[in-house]
């Protein structure tokens, strides 16, 4: 348990910014002490709805000796330079996923943190779905025999409605499209469930989106321990969240509500967790508990800051899922097979 | 309707000629006159249990007038000979989907047919799954919006119990495992709802089997239309038949249950189809019709015969789905995605 509440100051105040401050708002182990964004009408229905201090500088925030830790929610690409800043004042860094756009971004973010001996959070929440959790669990006890393989979707219309004043609009700062905002949990939860990837390969079209970049993606890959997955992505067809994976002595079928993804505390009782035992063609449903993945993970992010201790996802894995995202992109551009440590070492 | 009962004999018989020979006895457009496979054993068996004469030999199969057709169950690496001649007898030919192991003996298989002028048909037989139908008709009136991707799966566990003395052991036999047994029927049916593949990237892993042929695939293809597809298939896992096909406006969501997979006359009974709208995330089912896929295709055969028509699934469309087959394969050894002219130009 955390004695006394973490404060955090929240930065860059769009959408993600008020999920992650709701999901703040159901915990008492974290509370927004300040915010900055560049926009003044942001920063101030900001902090009118959660009841914060506004820092008058991003440099005011960060010298603010009350602000112990940063909840980074700019956009992809403009996710280094406010969380090198942040490392160089001592303040504990809460990014949302990806890491960032770029590998040498991931690395130099890792590597300030690192050696500013503050903590880095990154926000793969998906491994935390309650769905996630248990296949997690039913593999570790060897509940469905051998792994055989894994398949997994995360897919939403979005991409139609993008315009050029977006920066997912654009290939500079969003490459890769559903790749690099929705396929990237599946990559960390692969990794979770799986262990590391061993290589990629990938096909993406731009198909509907007015957007630079491509809104229909899949990637296959291959995994150190020998399994192959299928992580299909893309940003025009209606919502879908799943996770399959096969064995040798039962499959598991988890799938979760999309609509309810920005609602940690609710997407759990909107998932559905199916096993198909050896020689039966029934599906039975597993009970599944309740969890709210936000919260959890920003709690886990406070816990590391009292604890001293590092989060569940930190940088390591934020960048191992980045590099899966870079191999698939650097696959479809080339028609080859990509091995991670290609990417991992550029 | 066909006035006259067209007269077959069914050539190789293993399991799957009973399967096919138990749809023939569902129908009243044919009816099995003779039977030959070269172990007197099964041959008899056969003959006891679907009350039909056994040739002597297979040339002598091929002389006899009675027969207007033959249903060949044999081995993929052994379709070719027995059909050559089958068409050189001016016999019609049902052959078991694949065509064959190698694109040259498709060809060479469609060829004989056409020079000789006999009707070849092809067990293709998954599109005509009430699912895959509900789902072509449902894209045929644009009630997906536009097309974005397929993903299919098919899988068993029956390479597990493989030995030396199965021809499914052996890759020049049966090359690619599940690809060329399982996958090719899923890579029919994507031809047949979203039109000709255009590209292929596959991964392969011997993982479980004892046997030398793969037993973990997983393949994504390109089509012409622009749409990506994903084709999943291992002979390691508990059994798994899907096809899912998400559109702009609406996804669809088809599983049969593999278990009844032999059993055509119940299949559909035992398949669900459900579409999920645009905004919503709920699933409604949507409800299927009772078909009988291998009697449907059987009888298509006959009434081909008596009408001199094309079958539904002749040469092209078989040396297509082949040519995916191979394209994975390839593209799985070289670590290339894989054009489709580049197979059916070899």
């Amino acid at each position: 348990m955390v004695s006394e509440s973490v404060r955090v100051a929240s930065v860059g105040l769009g959408r993600w910014a008020k999920t992650l401050a709701d999901a703040i708002q159901r915990s008492d182990r974290l509370r927004i002490a300040s915010c900055f964004s560049r926009s003044e009408k942001s920063r101030e229905a900001f902090s009118r709805q959660y009841g914060c201090r506004i820092a008058d500088s991003y440099a005011g925030l960060l010298k603010d000796p009350e602000v112990e830790g940063v909840i980074i929610t700019t956009p992809n690409d403009a996710h280094a330079d406010p969380i090198l800043h942040a490392a160089a004042s001592g303040k504990h860094v809460y990014v949302d996923k990806p890491i960032a756009h770029a590998m040498a971004d991931a690395r130099a973010i890792d590597r300030a943190c690192r050696d500013d001996g503050v903590i880095l959070a990154v926000g793969h929440s998906a491994r935390r779905l309650q769905g996630n959790r248990k296949i997690k669990a039913i593999l570790d006890r060897g509940g469905l025999g051998k792994p055989v393989m894994a398949e997994c979707n995360f897919s939403h219309n979005r991409g139609l409605e993008l315009s050029p004043d977006q920066w997912r609009w654009h290939k500079s700062k969003s490459p890769g499209g559903p790749l690099i905002q929705l396929a990237v949990h599946h990559a960390d939860t692969l990794h979770y469930l799986l262990g590391p990837v061993k290589a990629a390969t990938a096909m993406t079209k731009r198909l509907y989106t007015p957007a630079e970049i491509e809104d229909v993606t899949m990637t296959l890959l291959e995994m150190e321990s020998g399994q192959l997955c299928y992580m299909g992505s893309n940003w025009a067809s209606q919502g879908s969240f799943y996770t399959y994976v096969y064995g040798t002595d039962a499959n598991l079928y988890f799938t979760a509500d999309f609509n309810f993804w920005s609602r940690s505390d609710l997407i759990d009782r909107h998932s559905r967790l199916e096993i198909q035992c050896r020689g039966s063609s029934d599906r039975k449903p597993i009970t599944l508990g309740e969890g709210d993945m936000f919260r959890e993970e920003l709690e886990d992010f406070a816990e590391c800051i009292r604890g001293r201790r590092k989060p569940e996802v930190g940088g390591p894995e934020a960048i191992a899922a980045l590099a899966v995202v870079h191999a698939a992109i650097r696959s479809a551009e080339t028609g080859h097979t990509v091995a991670l440590k290609e990417i991992l070492a550029d």
